[in-house]
């Protein structure tokens, strides 16, 4: 029987759904599992998409261009016009959702062996792009006592080697929360000037900025113009995950005509999808505004909860639906597993996601957990309850 | 500036698209094109697809499962079963299209480095896929004479090293629409037996045989359970290429384990074009009777029509809606370009794909081009015709 490859032994198991077979098995046994484990909101996909789809007047599928429809990349650039971000067609190749395209800029900009700097905790899934490409994540660790601010520029000067290639932020982040500021990017920027570098920007959750902040955008730093590779996304800005259509964005010509060729090896992104993202882009700014609302009262009421349970750290982040406490526990993959294997509070139980898979620093983040605060905030304050009856009886509390 | 990577600059040009521009200029010049270079049925997508969509009633468009959503894989089970191929759900993982289907299988069963073997002309995408994975291609020719039948057994042989890990077939074939028989299939078997390899088969066009030949699938070799990966697609079955919605299939429990991992690092296939692949299962047998009638229609005027042209090759396949005959030119790259460039008859042009992308020996296929005959067949006379006045007046005939 021939074995798999080193390649495949090497790749690790979602954080985000290793434990769905114990969540799985609580709800047979007749337990209420709150989800916060996934990034896969309630809120509603906006209509319009949906009637896209009712709508659907064509003979047949075709493949799309493999960048994507050109009408979509044009409508793309419209939306992206009203976020101060000025772009062409030819500067988005669409993706079967952002992990495509990270795939595909991961490989255009760097060679198997080369390195990408990251700060962490960061998305789980980074890891597993980068052991397809076969480049090494070097973490520097944001620290929960800055609420998971940019680490410091001396941190990530000791962490550049002749191999690095390229850093990557999320923005806002994911599993943190945290909302890069502008001067912070800057501060960037002279890091990545001064090394020549690709600044990989991961903003999927632009819309999803809170107290009066605003996003601004790595693609508006001046003179970074051929370093900046955008990565977004429909799924979370519309509530539709599933649809996977994602986009890479950059103004450097090089890396779009070879990012173009591994499109190509694929053909063409997802044609319904498209089809549905292109009326998304329609989307009355009223959505929006009552969807922010919905999180920014989501999140008080989780970061509220949190810091009101002894031994537990939870700073208040400005961006996402995802906070990133830290909890009184010794291991967050033992505790997360016993919550839906031995726990529950009136039949009620909680599924988490391991915030040690957000990080690739061994035994960083094992008593912290990543939260995403995507259920409504009656079934959020439940969660909350279960949680801090968890923390009362949990073997392995500090 | 940053540079693109060394893998960025090793990524081929996609031979099926890298000529769209030419073709692109000499529509705008007024020229009537005949599109043969992409595999893009004209042939509608079944309507109960269709209504699938017109029908979504859901509020939220989700992820689903990361290996596809399981009613629809359940379903599945149900189509392979009428192909007399027996498996269950957790044997399926779906892949945005075949081409991410095959993306995981090779990075699960080899590392970079090793070596597959594919029997060439192949799918010129399975290069882009190499090249991503990191693993080598090693090519063995087969032969025109032979109507692309299966190369001798001491072919493979001969180009089995320690580093080999899988042979990799496409039947029936793209590009030359050869139909492996189940005794080439069961000459395939030993050499995998023998050296413990993987066997990966494409097998996309499975409905698609011609003259009464049956389809004889690689998971009926007996003994190969834990050897054999199938990929498969809903695109060309029921002409919907742009759904992206493939499969990758295989009873080797440690395989699917890990291939389920690069899954989930991506989330989730695409669940709009799951919905419409889920109702796909239940076309009715007569829309393949029809397609395949007029699939052969089209197949007996191309061939017939290339053999009466004289200096032009074309054996007659028996499945697919591909030809790839060997036509009296120097140079298929130059002569595809020059029909778009520098030719028309009667203000109409063919574009083909040149063969040289589909080979990977050096110079191989240097006079024959991949003929898609997805147009009527009144298009493909005029088509044809169209060749046949190119080649009195082409500068580089043989």
């Amino acid at each position: 029987m021939p074995k798999i490859s080193e390649k495949g032994q090497m790749m690790p198991e979602s954080p985000i759904r290793k434990l769905v077979p114990y969540a799985e098995k609580a709800k047979k046994s007749g337990v209420k599992v709150y989800h916060l484990n996934i990034g896969q909101p309630d809120i509603p996909t906006p209509q319009n998409m949906i009637d896209a789809m009712h709508n659907l007047d064509v003979k047949v599928i075709e493949y799309s261009h493999s960048a994507g429809i050109l009408s979509y990349r044009e409508k793309l650039c419209s939306y992206y016009a009203k976020h101060n971000i000025n772009i062409e067609p030819d500067d988005i190749i669409i993706g079967a959702g952002a992990s495509e395209a990270i795939l595909f800029a991961v490989q255009t900009c760097l060679k198997p062996g080369d390195e990408i700097i990251v700060p962490e905790p960061f998305y789980a899934n980074y890891n597993g792009f980068a052991i397809s490409a076969g480049v090494k994540v070097k973490p520097i660790i944001s620290s929960i006592e800055d609420g998971f601010a940019l680490p410091p520029i001396a941190d990530f000067e000791k962490a550049i080697t002749p191999k690095t290639k390229a850093i990557m932020i999320c923005n806002p982040n994911n599993p943190t929360g945290y909302l890069y500021s502008k001067e912070e990017l800057e501060v960037l920027r002279e890091i990545v000037q001064k090394y020549d570098l690709f600044l990989f920007s991961d903003e999927v959750y632009r819309e999803f900025c809170y107290d009066g902040h605003k996003h601004f955008s790595v693609m508006n730093l001046d003179g970074l113009e051929n370093n900046v590779v955008l990565f977004d996304s429909v799924s979370k800005r519309y509530s539709a995950c599933g649809i996977r259509i994602g986009a890479m964005v950059s103004k450097n010509k090089d890396v779009m005509k070879t990012a173009l060729k591994f499109a190509q090896a694929r053909l063409s992104p997802p044609s319904l999808g498209q089809f549905a993202a292109e009326a998304a882009v329609d989307t009355p700014d009223e959505y929006f505004e009552e969807v922010i609302n919905e999180y920014k009262a989501r999140r008080d009421t989780v970061v509220g909860a949190l810091n009101k349970i002894p031994g537990v750290v939870c700073p208040n982040p400005k961006g996402a639906f995802y906070v990133n406490p830290r909890l009184p526990i010794d291991d967050c993959d033992v505790f997360c597993q016993w919550l839906l294997e031995d726990f529950n509070y009136e039949n009620q139980t909680i599924m988490f996601a391991p915030a040690t898979g957000f990080y690739s620093t061994p035994g960083a983040g094992k008593d912290e957990v990543r939260i995403s605060y995507v259920l409504n905030v009656e079934d959020l304050k439940k969660a909350m309850k279960c949680l801090e009856e968890a923390l009362k009886v949990y073997p392995g509390r500090k």
